[in-house]
């Protein structure tokens, strides 16, 4: 079974389709997630969650008790607690529901202690397991995250940059087949190597590390600038 | 000498008053300073920046000539480099124009790649003897870093949270006087102590770590949510 969940990031960062995204999951029977007030956002979006986690203290009542009313399975998270709302889901979507990859939309912007929170779940032990299957969603950017080992990198039509984030110190990371190639590169902390690109007329690419974790960041130019005149 | 720094990132992410903080800080004499696209940005918003650094390859040959015709001081950077345009800017900011302390706007948002880029740079042992003397701030955000050792972190009023991202592996981090304590925490990869917050009627506390790199990230929350009804 596949996931589609939804955090409490600001909506402005959402692709512009994720209403139609969250509805043809929903249409084909997988797994719709809500977290804090992402589950409310579902709502709104008209979609029902199947499964919401949080501690809900940031909704008002008459949000809550719509949920409550409405939502099948919900698990409330303590507030003081050694776990996210997001780590507590991704252990009940696998665990639980044994699904075999998760989408995850809302994640990103905002306050950057939250996004970086989001970001960095992946290096804790108990989440790193099910890095390989998660990707991360928003209106510029996809990341998926690798473990050690060689990895081919797949082209996705819309995002014409790739970059590779090294979350914690990393060894003999090589790119190969790439417009940008890099030999055996190893370092003490964290590097991104920015804006890559496929080869034109190829759709892939390898990946390889001895340790560490790698997040790809898909990524593409969106027009957000204000008219400054 | 205090200096001022605008980045190409997205401009719906700055402060609200980022046009009179620019103004003022050229009214005191401070260095202003464009990166890149953000060279154009000020000049947008009426401020010839004193200093501007970056290949400007993303400009129209008439914005690159309105800055050539306006700045005394430009840094071309080389596009196929192994510094960033930021990177170089701080080299030469703080080494040529021996500036005291150097506050950055458009570090955030955007291309997650873009902004990774930013944060970590200050790892980076060339920069990372600046760090302590570096802000970064958007619109609900304001990040400060800190070096191993004992600091007293001050309240800044429009910020109700903060929280502490250990940006590598850490040892002995502890938080004393705030409202969620910390003793004695090592850890190995990156990790985040998000939402903390003063105690009622302090203005600072105190961390200290033995080995590593702390952002304090100071935040708020804004309202960007889009009407979803």
């Amino acid at each position: 079974m596949k996931a589609y969940a939804l955090l409490g990031g600001p909506t402005d960062l959402w692709p512009q389709n994720i209403q139609a995204q969250f509805r043809q999951a929903q249409a084909q029977g997988d797994l719709i997630i809500g977290v804090d007030r992402g589950s409310l956002f579902l709502e709104e979006l008209g979609i029902i969650p199947d499964l919401v986690v949080g501690d809900f203290d940031s909704l008002q009542k008459k949000d809550l008790a719509q949920i409550e009313n409405s939502v099948a399975d919900i698990r409330y998270s303590n507030p003081v607690k050694d776990w996210t709302d997001t780590e507590l889901m991704l252990q009940t979507a696998f665990r639980d529901y044994a699904i075999q990859n998760l989408t995850i939309f809302g994640a990103t912007g905002g306050r950057i202690d939250h996004f970086l929170t989001n970001l960095w779940m992946i290096l804790n032990p108990a989440i790193r397991s099910f890095a390989s299957r998660l990707t991360f969603i928003d209106q510029q950017n996809l990341i998926k995250f690798f473990n050690p080992g060689r990895h081919t990198v797949t082209k996705k039509e819309i995002y014409p940059y790739i970059g590779f984030a090294s979350l914690t110190s990393i060894r003999d990371f090589n790119i190969i087949g790439a417009r940008y190639k890099l030999k055996n590169y190893s370092g003490d902390y964290p590097r991104v190597f920015a804006s890559n690109e496929f080869l034109t007329g190829h759709e892939q690419f390898e990946i390889s590390f001895a340790k560490g974790m790698i997040a790809a960041i898909y990524s593409k130019d969106v027009d957000r600038f204000h008219n400054l005149s």
